[in-house]
């Protein structure tokens, strides 16, 4: 590889979502079984999932696999593909009002048939677990008791983890979908940093992500963000996950001049299924008034 | 005054706010006209005071003048200083359920001992004509259906009226308040602007303000924007309004560089009104089942 422009040659320290995310899931697991010990409630995460796509019945999987681990019931509701909106706003509002279940997670996408906004809509707010509802975004938006949205969330706790404040500082998120590029913004914005919204339609993208402290890589395109561009010393999260294991940061070069960057995988991955779990028994304790 | 450095010694079209709003003031009344005759149905907008604070007592004022003027109704709700959460909270509850009552606004603000948050959440959604509510900034957020912040709304049809299309557009968006500065910036990303949030923490303000392609200057404080750092060409909205008729952006400078400007006052100020005025219409129809 051929040198790149740095200002110091040196090679970023990753950010292990991985290992983070572990030390979540351990005290997550702790307090589940805590909370069984003191009010014999069982913290139960309900999984929808529409149809059969690939992508989806693995991402199903791996968090009821993880749910396992931190000793939370995962209830799954399989659903075909012909459900209608209907359909499933009935099944989750029936979930909504199930006493036995805690949080409920709508896997995305559901088919576009389905009005995936009046679903998500009717998902309790208590049980938001995975913080999709127009509520928990106005919370992220306002800095106000809420439920994160999981790969937001997960950011914030990653940046945390490395002691990363971004006060003051000027962060760049690529990508403005409703789960991710939006609220990590609003997030980052709470957080007193001086945010930037790039999307499809901006202009001199280079130059902006050139400015930028905190880097939020959320598009969904392969290596779309240059290395070249990364402002040395920056922080790198790549919450991109494309086919091949490729995040949307050429992750090499960038490596050569971000101070701190997530690898994919095992970076930013990780920690949305460790803020899932969290979350269910955040949900958990305050259903079963447990909650400190 | 001294020559400043711009490209072109132009002075910037004014956005007459004004004249914006009149127009819109008159669709709304002949709509209200509509709506009696049809239905039977007087628009109502229902204005809650808590306190006496001048300058409260004087919006209010403006505002049911204002009604008068669009065929709107206006039931006047003023309440003691000493009114408690729990009070207001009742009464916004009750104008929620009133079938005469078509729209709510709780003058802001409404004094540090009561939870404003929790007081604008007992607003209905169908009724919460100024934008105030969580789902109202979520549906900002999302661009999906449902009532502008008065402000941010007035913001975006004086863009439309003088033909500024958002798109690809650097939008630097200076104050991040939960009913101005955050939706309005929500608002231009939905129209594809890149859009930068910059505050009290922000590092650099100058440099990112010259930037800007569109400037929201939202801080309500004395011409903080230095005319200087307008971008020559930029398009102006100053959304201040500080003692003395003065905005946040130092007006005669800015002036001499922008391409268009809202003067203070007679820019924004008349469009938060008339914005309110249009959505309690559409509230009324709404509710009548009368609208299109």
């Amino acid at each position: 590889m051929t040198a790149q422009p740095t200002t110091e040659n040196r090679t970023a320290q990753l950010m292990d979502g991985s290992a983070v995310a572990r030390r979540i899931v351990e005290r997550t697991a702790a307090r589940s079984a805590a909370l069984v010990e003191s009010a014999g409630v069982t913290p139960c995460l309900a999984t929808v999932l529409v149809g059969e796509d690939p992508a989806s019945v693995t991402y199903v999987k791996m968090k009821r696999n993880r749910c396992a681990k931190a000793g939370i019931l995962s209830r799954h509701v399989p659903l075909p593909a012909t459900t209608t909106t209907e359909e499933l706003v009935a099944t989750l509002t029936e979930l909504s009002a199930d006493p036995t279940v805690h949080g409920i997670l709508l896997q995305h996408p559901v088919g576009p048939h389905i009005d995936e906004r009046a679903a998500f809509e009717a998902i309790a707010p208590e049980k938001d677990v995975d913080g999709v509802t127009m509520r928990s975004f106005a919370a992220m938006g306002f800095a106000l008791p809420g439920f994160a949205s999981c790969t937001p969330g997960g950011i914030m706790r990653l940046l945390d983890a490395y002691d990363v404040d971004p006060t003051g500082k000027r962060a760049v998120v690529v990508g403005r979908s409703a789960i991710l590029g939006k609220p990590v913004g609003m997030m980052l914005l709470a957080r007193d940093a001086t945010v930037t919204y790039c999307h499809s339609r901006t202009r001199e993208l280079s130059s902006l992500v050139r400015e930028a402290d905190i880097l939020v890589a959320a598009v969904g395109r392969p290596e779309f963000i240059r290395g070249a561009d990364i402002k040395p010393g920056a922080v790198v999260i790549d919450a991109g996950y494309n086919e091949g294991n490729v995040g949307d940061v050429e992750f090499a070069a960038a490596a050569e001049r971000a101070s701190l960057i997530t690898p994919v995988p095992g970076g930013v991955g990780p920690m949305t299924i460790a803020v899932l779990l969290e979350q269910t028994l955040d949900a958990a304790e305050r259903l079963s008034g447990t909650s400190a």
